[in-house]
């Protein structure tokens, strides 16, 4: 089984590396006895082709200097990320799959495995995803490059990745904190944060603080000790310009290739990926007439990232598809 | 009447002033004839205070040095506001007015008139507003200040205005394209922008750009050339927290001091200031028994800025509030 990341993600989705103690970002869904139950199947995760975890990248030494890419490194597709990762299985003698899964991202390669390899999975779950990128989620992806691109720091491409690391990298962290707000939803953020403000701040202090800002600046901050800045702008690319309909004449053509039994979930209130989105692809199949496709809409008030948070609301659908 | 306005905003609420071509930001709906018609109604619109278009604010000179105040100036609430315009009214002679009508931060502006000058007015519109700012609004705000405060051209707050206004600052421009997004909605954008390509860009180049993105780069490049930084900090800071209970022991107290007739617009797609915020105070006006309400929800795909744009939407709600 292929299990694929999202933006930031990385092939880490479950389990704890030995000397860490963060586990995987999908660690409630993946392991033994979980729903994704490693005693039952092999769950292989690769960090997608741009990103900066392993995969070549922008930062990646390049022939024949040996120094990195940056600008030099082309822009990459989520089809170019898929052919990558089935290259690598081929290598490994791997020709076929039982199930790919992923959400966000990782769902838009999921369904482009569906279309451009027919035949590789028996079961494709996609979630909290699109047909195409919609200008809600490129819009917030173009604030973060400009705010990065902007930053003195980033030296126009050019800068030292450990001098990121170390000092950080304000332009990302505001485009990080931007991020946060596409992941959540206005009630998510409601109940999460209300209007409590911090302990020790004024109310009437220029600089005083509420929960949610406080929240949006260590995580932006924070972010930017463990991400790059030139992958940031091409894995954002990359995602802007996903669309599944390119290469046919039409979506429905496009469609018309799978062949894998296909599961969809979204999430009610995902505003970066929103259940209509999924509903259009939902929409095509049936107007195509294809009857192995199942769709499940969550009730949720948490946004986007609930594919992440809220696993109880969609382990027992996963659980289903994969082994019923 | 007093029109309020909203964050940038400015007393400048209709009409044409000799040599601009730029009608004021509620043009379609002030004038003679329109629905707030000039021929029966003398209108006002006063500048708010920590405003950069004629009130004073943080790039006023201060006394003893008469430099610009920069950080000197105090943080100011929409209560400061609403005091500020009484006090002018007073020297105006003016004691009571017909009616207060603002959307966004100005509506917040009659919301606080209402309960703090209850005699003032006879009647307050307030639109697309809430009775307490809640954390999506004060994220969107953060991101924008912390893209301003992070600029080494805002240079810590002791920049030179004409450099600001001849060279623009990337950060708030940033920080604008943050806030457009929040101005609008999902459907909106999808409507407006769709997937539409700039047309000698490459769909394969890094900084090849959707219409969205090239969008929102126009508009908070612009924005640069005619907002002050400093007043960004402040005013955002005055919205988020903007809270109609602070001085009372709950909301509903607060309420109880409105004597004029209050009139609610919000708009279904509005995240900024969601519907159901509005229905707040709706909710508890019929808990304390207040009959002197009314509360229009506007279909609307738009989003916050339907309060700018969809006139034709509550126009005659707003005539038959003023002249029914």
């Amino acid at each position: 089984m292929v299990i694929c990341h999202a933006l930031t993600g990385s092939h880490h989705a479950a389990g704890l590396y030995e000397g860490e103690n963060k586990p995987g970002w999908w660690d409630g869904l993946i392991g033994s006895g979980k729903t994704i139950d490693t005693d039952k199947y092999y769950v292989i995760s690769t960090n997608v082709i741009g990103s900066c975890f392993g995969s070549t990248g922008p930062m990646s030494p390049m022939a024949p200097s040996y120094e990195a890419a940056r600008y030099k490194f082309p822009v990459v597709t989520i089809k170019d990320m898929v052919k990558a990762q089935r290259i690598l299985f081929d290598k490994l003698g791997l020709h076929s799959v039982y199930a790919i899964v992923g959400g966000s991202m990782g769902g838009m390669q999921a369904l482009q495995f569906a279309i451009h390899y027919p035949n590789f999975a028996q079961k494709i779950i996609a979630l909290a995803t699109t047909y195409a990128t919609q200008p809600w989620a490129i819009a917030f992806n173009k604030v973060a490059q400009e705010a990065i691109l902007k930053d003195p720091d980033f030296k126009k491409g050019y800068y030292e990745a450990k001098d990121i690391k170390e000092n950080g990298l304000a332009g990302m962290a505001v485009g990080r904190m931007a991020g946060h707000i596409s992941f959540l939803s206005h009630a998510s953020m409601q109940s999460k944060f209300g209007r409590e403000y911090k302990r020790n701040d004024g109310l009437f202090e220029l600089f005083g603080k509420f929960q949610v800002e406080s929240y949006l600046e260590y995580n932006g901050y924070n972010f930017t000790k463990w991400f790059d800045p030139l992958t940031y702008l091409y894995i954002t690319k990359a995602i802007n310009i996903f669309d599944l309909e390119r290469g046919f004449d039409s979506l429905s053509d496009a469609l018309r290739e799978i062949t894998s039994k296909l599961y969809m979930v979204s999430f009610e209130k995902d505003m970066l990926f929103a259940p209509q989105e999924m509903e259009v692809i939902r929409d095509e199949l049936i107007a195509i007439g294809n009857n192995n496709h199942s769709y499940l809409a969550v009730k949720s008030d948490y946004g986007h990232d609930a594919f992440l948070v809220e696993l109880d609301k969609f382990d027992t659908y996963i659980k289903e598809a994969l082994d019923g």
